[in-house]
Order: C-alpha cells, then sequence, then structure tokens
C-alpha cells in the first residue's frame, strides 16, 4: 500500500481503538455480554444466531445487531426469535466499525441488555482488524467452504476467542475433513475451543450454548 | 466515512481506472482474453479453474493469477493443471488491484497467453470495485450460501458479466431454491447469462467451457 494510504489506515483503526475501548467499559458498565460474530457470505451466521436467541431470550435480555451491506434480510430473520434488532446497512464499507456500533446503540435502550450478539458483514478479512468492545469474538466456518480456510485468512482466526465450525449437516455431502479442518484451526490459533454445530438440526447446539452461558458467568464473577 | 477517507478511496479508485485501461489495451495488443473470478470465500473457484485450465489448455495458451490473503494454496492446486500460475499474496488487502496484477505479469512472458484467469481473494465486497482489465468478471456463487447472496452483495453481481452458481452437487442436500436464487441474481443484474455447474462432478462445464469459448471467438473477430 503507498505511504498515505497506510497512514489513514492506521488513522482509522486507533480511532477506532478508542471507540472500541469506550464500548467495551459501557458494556461492562451496563453488565452487557457481547458476541462479535465473523463468517463468510453464507456461512449460517445468521441461522446460528436466530437459534441461540430463541435458546436464550427466556434466560437473558438479548439484543442483536446485524451489519449487512445492503438489506435488512438478516434483521428481519433474526426478529423471529423476538429479540430486539437493529440493522447497520453498510454500504461501500466491508465490515462494522466501534462507531457503527455506537451509532446503532443510540436507537434502542441497550443498558438493559445482558446478552448482545454482533452479526458482522459476511466478509473473512476486513472484520478481523475491527474492535467492537465485544467480550467474544467467534469465527464460523461451514463444512462447505473447504478445511483451508483458517490458513488463507488467518486474522479472522488468530483474534477470535472461540471457532465454530457450521453445518456439520451438510459434512459428508461436502467430502468434509474434519480432522484437517481442525489442524488448520490449530495451526494459526493453538489452544483455541472449537465447537461443531448444525443449527439446522441442532447438533451441538447444547455444547454452544453452554459455551456462551460459562462464559457469561465467568465474566460476571469477574466484574 | 469521513471526507478524508472517501477522498482517500476514491484516488485509489481512480488510479486503478487508469492502471487497469493500460492492461486492457495491453491484453488487446497481445491478443490475451482476461477472466477475473469473484466469490465468498469457499464457493468453488479453484476447483472451477483448474478444470477449466485442464479442458482448454490443449486448445489456448493459459495461464493463471490467483490472490489470496496469505498462502499459496490454491496456486499449487492450479499448477495441477499444468499452466503457468503466479500467486498474489495480498496481506492486509481484501481484493486485487489492477497494481498488483500489473506486477505480477512483470514475473512471466505474457504476451503469448491467450486466455488468462484471475482468480480473486475470497471476498464478495472489496473485490467488485476493481477493474482489473478483464474482459468478462465472472461471479461464482454456491448452492451452499443462501439463496438471498445477490440481493446482500450487490455490486459482484450487478457488476459481473455472467454468474456461475457452483457445486450443484451440493444443491439438494443444502435445501437450494434454484428458482429463488436465479430471481435474486435477476433482480440485481437483469438478463446476465446465469451457468450452473458442478466442477466437482463435471455437470454444465461444457456449456460453462462453450460460453467462454464463444466470448473469445467474438473478441477475436471485433478486435
Amino acid at each position: 500500500m503507498p505511504l498515505r494510504v497506510v497512514e489513514v489506515h492506521q488513522n482509522i483503526l486507533r480511532k477506532n481503538s478508542t471507540m472500541a475501548r469506550e464500548l467495551r467499559e459501557r458494556f461492562e458498565r451496563n453488565g452487557t455480554y457481547v458476541i462479535n460474530l465473523l463468517s463468510s457470505p453464507g456461512a449460517g451466521k445468521t441461522t446460528l444466531l436466530e437459534e441461540t436467541l430463541r435458546r436464550l431470550g427466556d434466560r437473558y435480555r438479548v439484543a442483536a445487531l446485524v451489519g449487512d451491506q445492503a438489506t435488512d434480510l438478516d434483521a428481519a430473520r433474526l426478529r423471529r426469535s423476538g429479540a430486539p434488532v437493529e440493522q447497520i446497512v453498510t454500504g461501500a464499507e466491508c465490515r462494522l466499525d466501534a462507531q457503527m456500533v455506537t451509532a446503532a446503540l443510540r436507537d434502542f435502550d441497550a443498558t438493559a441488555v445482558e446478552l448482545l450478539a454482533i452479526e458482522n458483514v459476511g466478509n473473512l478479512i476486513c472484520p478481523a482488524e475491527y474492535d467492537l468492545g465485544e467480550d467474544l469474538r467467534v469465527v464460523v466456518f461451514s463444512t462447505t467452504e473447504g478445511e483451508d480456510k483458517p490458513l488463507k485468512y488467518p486474522l479472522a482466526f488468530a483474534t477470535a476467542h472461540l471457532a465454530i465450525i457450521s453445518k456439520t449437516d451438510l459434512a459428508a455431502a461436502a467430502g468434509f475433513d474434519r480432522a484437517s479442518a481442525k489442524a488448520n484451526i490449530e495451526r494459526v490459533h493453538p489452544g483455541i475451543e472449537i465447537v461443531e454445530v448444525s443449527a439446522l438440526r441442532g447438533d451441538g447446539m447444547d455444547e454452544w450454548i453452554d459455551c456462551l452461558d460459562r462464559r457469561i458467568a465467568s465474566k460476571r464473577v469477574l466484574v
């Protein structure tokens, strides 16, 4: 990249860090646990999130923010879970940033939210650079994408706290090599927790929900 | 976006257009037909391209450029077709641009190449803004990604000359609604040619190869 472009980019990331820190402090004050979901387009984030909100909606006050380049299709899907959902249309931008999240939070009362799920724009590259003040960054990677994706998009996997292998119902049809996929995730991020789910069939959803419960509880103890 | 960022971005796109025009003139002089493949990560670009180069390698002098954020895994796969392949590692960049293509062409004799296939970085957003001097922009969209993707990533579909629905072998397992997917492509880009393939099984490959042949031939008549 030319020097001037690098500078502008670094400025943007610096500003984002500052705003993300403010968001994190605010979430802390409000007792809100925040997850940021990253993946390719079509890896199954929305289906997973819809099911997650449905399962957790009776135990926590949940809400969701959804980033999308052009439509509010995902927000409409997520609203079926009963949770309040705010859509962020990003236009030419390939990711959410802390400023967009801050602006979206103006539109609804986030002080009472206990679990805020942010569904990022479908993109394995740009979103990885932007902290949104989340507690848990989750990278979702579907069995139909090919086992090499963690090596090809390392930043998303390296910066995530948890990896979800999604669409396990399609694993056999896609000839998915589970061992190789897990080895590739491990290579980019040694020791990262990996959960395998089919949000459609429900397989692995209990494990994922338990894992979220555990993390929310341990944050409450720490705060 | 803040004004300064918009300006820098527009400058980048303007510079890219100039370099893309130079590339296009050069490809014209050399009689090289160029395709630029765009898709999400894991939509099947590499498998499709490997099979395409294999099938066309005895009729045209073929070569490929492959963009990837971090690895040369795809280049290694494409080289199995016997074609010369140049890898472009893009690092933090989320797409190829005309400058990267120009630089990559320095490394091999492109004057004799009749068909140059450029596999872009797996990303449905950023690559759509960057002209690479191609004759044919192809957007690849797999049956496992969900039928709504054309609406969610309209620029990729609107700027493409041809859409490929890939992984048709997984359509049934994924519950893919073909009519709805095609209607969504049509909505974003009325009249665009759509080819359905399974590069793995070979279904639709003859149609795709015919389609390329036709377009290469008609360009030769025009030049």
